[in-house]
């Protein structure tokens, strides 16, 4: 295949040691050569690849310098697109980037769409969809353990189970097509019929393991929506600031906003909190007051965890019994701050109340119960102590929403060959899952939807 | 000289395609070999300088991958800091570039400070002192202009000239040293003085000539902090809109704080100017209203620049007047605004008023006058058609209060020939110029200035 050279700035906007402006496609030697002026007289066409070379970009339309660089030579299609690849370092800073990467602009290259290099690298055929979905995953990984499940999907852990799914499917419709033409026995009918119940439940099997990673997956790569619930002076910013300052704590500018969202994560044993309406606590103490308030429903609705805060020093309210109320049915840990004081809360009652909830005793004052409670959200979301790194998350909505459908097809198929349904049906079927599996590697979708999902990607990737 | 092996992520932090995480030292290769495994069995310290690795990060306590990896190996003395270099291009997002810096510590590597890589360019000799702080200054140019100015510092043009008055000042004493030690002629003391001024005169006027750029200089650097004023209603957010639309606006999170300050630029004809308390501007038109207020005049007496709007269309207020006053002796451009509706403003009052400053009027509306004002403001400050590219500018406080002091110690000298002072008097002063200058340089400063200047670099530099 062959593309137009694309170029964009690769490393995060601000103001840093190194920049880089990278540039992929036909005319990326071409075009750098152009600019860049280095010791020597050699061309960057004519160096080896994957070699370094230290020199400055001069503007042809004045002569002048533009800036001092080094430049990465790598000729494709051993690159990450398959394709020649320049990388130009720049010192950072927002006029020097700018200004490198409009000179290779005006030298002929297109500004490349958000993840346009990564679907060059899709599209040439170096890594199929869900790796390069991974490779989004991993940038935005908020924890280690995201990261290695990310890591995996990238280097193709998921892909090839993927494809050894299809493969089964495929053989069987062979095995299927075989039987029907050639029925050179009087037992083929039930020998198909059985062939073709033995190896759908093997598929539909291995669909529902990987379906049984999604919820974790899923809260490795999105994080768990937490909300701090409970009256004023409970500890809500205690808690709070111990769960940032036990863990570390990432606070991301959500792009295309102006700067008013900001989200904070923490990492929890592995598990990426975000807590939500973090400012709101900071703030003020008195967010339960507001609890009535259309805005922390909403806040509450999008929660996947909540955790509601009591005090151990003072009686159960109707507040706290209203608050009960409000999170019911939700994922749920109480925690009964304060311990250090003598107690006055009924703790018959809170158990009654929270008969469903896991409940921990903290006194944050004096740093006591926040391993438990770490322990308790960890527990909630990782029964068992599964490691990332063990096993193939699936983490991606799409992939899931296509396992699911691909897991229907197969069920179909399935009843369709215990009802006797003719088996040119249920050959349909099985064809249909085939193709929805193809879906998550890539192997059969359509353009949109590539260009809608790597539009996701951040500019340069 | 010998230092220990630092270790920093060089890439501005958040979410991008690449991320940096950069080593120089002695056993930058020794360290990288420990976590690299590449395609080939190569160790990274036998392969050429200056190519590119692909491969995997493994974190040698687990074996597993914790990372994808393009790696830099690059030999010292040929390197940014003239040490072995090693840099690690891992995909973007703090996860993965942490995960490697944490690992590339636990070899051995230190974290280093702010600065440190650039320092090291420094200690090793590669460039000097001011070559060094054109490296922050260009990472932090708002503007072309400011950018170039910094280029031709870190090119070294201002040491050049530097170091060549030192030497004419140290050939001056030189020669006097001579032909006091050496008295073979009878008028030897009146050449030597005749000598002396003419040298003396010399140095001093190329002092000045640089000091003459420092205003303009200083601009450059660091933006002209530009203040909006004008009752309400005069068309205040229509000015900033304008301002902000025609030329590019980059918003600036000052570092260090909680993101509560956001400075915004524009770039008006290479001008950069600073907009102060955008925010207030933005949000509510009545900033004038505020004018009493302790704050209000903080900020006016920071700016450099005053925009003060006037309404054409409006009789002239004792508002207005209280403005006038509150900016008078600062540098300022009246806009009278609103020229597509009917005059009520009387221009002659306004012209009395503002008899020493600019006058510009505008219809902000109708998209005139605008050009009118650019012009205004970038010929207040640059008479003239002087372009950055042309010639040296000063623009570092620190050089400017060096270059003063350099300047008053060889008025001193010309003063003490002039009126008959022994000539090793007249000596001390021209050392001690002799020495204020290589302190620009860095050939003479305290190792606390040095730690001091390299800290206000950004992490990795």
């Amino acid at each position: 295949m062959e593309f137009d050279t694309i170029a964009a700035i690769s490393t995060p906007m601000g103001e840093g040691a190194i920049a880089i402006v990278r540039l992929s496609g036909e005319e990326a030697f071409a075009i750098a050569d152009r600019l860049f002026k280095g010791l020597g007289s050699k061309k960057l066409k004519d160096v080896p690849s994957h070699t370094i070379h230290y020199g400055h970009i001069i503007d042809p339309a004045t002569g002048e310098t533009a800036e001092e660089v080094m430049v990465s030579v790598m000729r494709g299609p051993k690159t990450f697109t398959k394709e020649d690849v320049v990388e130009i370092n720049c010192h950072g800073g927002l006029v020097s980037v700018n200004r490198v990467l409009q000179l290779v602009l005006n030298q002929g290259a297109r500004l490349a769409e958000p993840g346009e290099f990564t679907k060059r690298a899709f599209l040439n055929g170096r890594i199929d969809l869900s790796q390069a979905e991974a490779v989004i995953d991993l940038i935005r990984a908020k924890t280690d353990r995201a990261m290695n499940v990310a890591l995996n999907q990238m280097d193709g852990r998921l892909s090839r189970l993927i494809r050894k799914l299809r493969q089964e499917i495929l053989e069987t419709l062979a095995h299927v097509e075989v039987n029907i033409d050639y029925p050179e026995y009087d037992d083929v009918e039930e020998m198909t019929h059985r062939m073709l119940l033995d190896k759908s439940r093997f598929v539909l099997k291995e669909i529902e393991k990987l379906l049984q990673t999604s919820q974790q997956g899923k809260i490795l790569r999105e994080g768990l929506s937490t909300v701090i619930v409970g009256r004023p002076n409970v500890g809500k910013s205690s808690l709070l600031n111990s769960l940032v300052h036990e863990n570390k704590a990432i606070v991301t500018d959500i792009p295309g906003t102006t700067r008013d969202v900001i989200e904070e994560y923490v990492n929890v044993r592995g598990v990426p909190l975000r807590l939500l309406d973090t400012a709101g606590i900071r703030e003020t103490e008195d967010i339960v007051e507001r609890i009535g308030v259309e805005r922390s429903r909403q806040v509450l609705k999008e929660a996947d965890l909540i955790l509601l805060v009591l005090n151990y020093s003072d009686d159960f309210t109707e507040e706290d019994r209203n608050l009960f109320r409000a999170v019911e049915g939700m994922d749920v840990i109480v925690i009964v701050n304060k311990t250090d004081l003598p107690q006055k809360l009924d703790m018959g009652e809170v158990k009654e109340l929270a008969s469903q909830y896991k409940i921990v005793t903290t006194s944050l004052k004096e740093d006591e119960g926040i391993d438990e409670l770490e322990e308790a959200i960890s527990s909630l979301f990782f029964s068992g102590s599964i490691e990332a790194g063990d096993m193939t998350y699936v983490s991606n909505s799409r992939h899931i929403a296509l396992l699911n459908q691909a897991k229907n097809a197969i069920e179909e198929a399935i009843s369709g060959v215990e009802m006797g349904t003719p088996i040119d049906i249920v050959q349909i079927d099985l064809t249909r899952s085939w193709e929805l599996l193809g879906e998550i590697i890539g192997d059969s979708v359509h353009e949109s939807l590539i260009d809608q999902l790597f539009s996701q990607f951040c500019l340069g990737k």
